[in-house]
């Protein structure tokens, strides 16, 4: 089995809270970057997709846990799994993990739909993507 | 029943993205700072407990339920309603509502341990916490 | 002489970083809050206008000095004063003083701008606004 | 003359606002972003020297200029270039540009203090910084 992508984040001080570690919702958009440079990977743009669509995607569940605690300058390595793909909906699984060590410090299952960018209503999701993912 | 603890945010800038929606992570900082008004409104101040026994609050886990997009300038409702406490956790149901119509926008579970400060290992609850949550 | 418009922050985690202090880069968050809420005060609402006109602020230009630290739980107050209004900026000046003992924390000089928000060039500020800000 | 230190950055949904651009106050996260990879390129690592010495480099002063909008997935170039270094504090000049067209999106200055990081009294920086900065 291939394994996941995966992309590389340094922490820095805007990550970080007063108790010292990262603040857990930064694991959210730690997840977010890694979702984008795998959509990249595989040539989806999103501000090009949206322009060209005029849709894009919506967070609409997240499931994180938090298991070990990150500081600053730690190197993380962040995964981007597709665990599901359907019309209107994807699910992701990611984690996020010391680059050194590989010690589990958060994992979390996202889901995502697609809307339309002015009505903010569900939509399906474009052809083009879904036979990315679905090839992949 | 008596209507759950609740906190009044409003939404600025900062708190939105380009989608022209408030940017899902930050609805983990609406619960938060929803959270700590609880805490506080029942006397418990985190910064000064943490000096007065070097530990603090580290949430552990949290699922998060996104149903409708909030806007720059919207007043939101956010609850935090205490559904278990234990010795080393505490788990609390959040909600954020349009202040106005009401309408449910996020609702969340989240899971709370505490931790030793220095060593960010899992400690017990003090005391004066789990007593005052439980006399409520 | 008035006293400037002044809006309550309270410190939350989000707020702080890993030197247990508010980050600096928050502090132009807190005053954009207060000069949204300084705005509002005069019945101007940004998201309102916004869709009317077609237009926003957008900052052009922000120098502050960081004079002592924050901590978490803190209580701040905000201020949001007028220095110049004309035709395409408006330039506020700003302070962030701690509650209670009113030390000054931190105080700037942000400039503003106005511009189509469908090609972010620069327009000159709606009369409602400039008029409203004039008679002040 | 050399030129300055450069660190690229990808724009993320995170950077955003609803203006559809990145948010001005996330500027001052891409320059710090930029300095710590500048001070890591000089073997200086912030997380390992607070713990050596007890101090921290807390910013002072910030002076910013926002010239261009930045946008979703673009990909910009950060510099870091010291301009003067004391015992003290020292002085960078950052910029922000576009990566492709290199289009100056925005600059500043920024003065950085050492402090005690228990007392956060200012102090002298270390010489072995002052030392490494100098002999560049």
């Amino acid at each position: 089995m291939a394994a996941p992508f995966s992309w590389p984040i340094r922490v820095y001080w805007e990550d970080t809270d007063a108790g010292g570690i990262v603040f857990y919702a930064n694991y959210l958009k730690f997840f977010e970057r890694a979702r984008t440079e795998w959509l990249r990977s595989m040539g989806i743009g999103q501000a090009h997709l949206g322009e060209r669509t005029g849709g894009m995607f919506v967070v609409s569940e997240t499931a994180v846990r938090y298991l070990r605690p990150a500081r600053l300058d730690d190197e993380l390595r962040v995964t981007a799994e597709l665990t599901e793909a359907g019309r209107v909906a994807m699910t992701l699984r990611q984690q996020a993990l010391q680059h050194a060590g590989g010690e589990l410090l958060a994992e979390g299952t996202i889901r995502i739909g697609w809307v339309d960018a002015a009505t903010l209503r569900p939509a399906r999701i474009p052809p083009v993507i879904l036979q990315t993912l679905n090839t992949r």
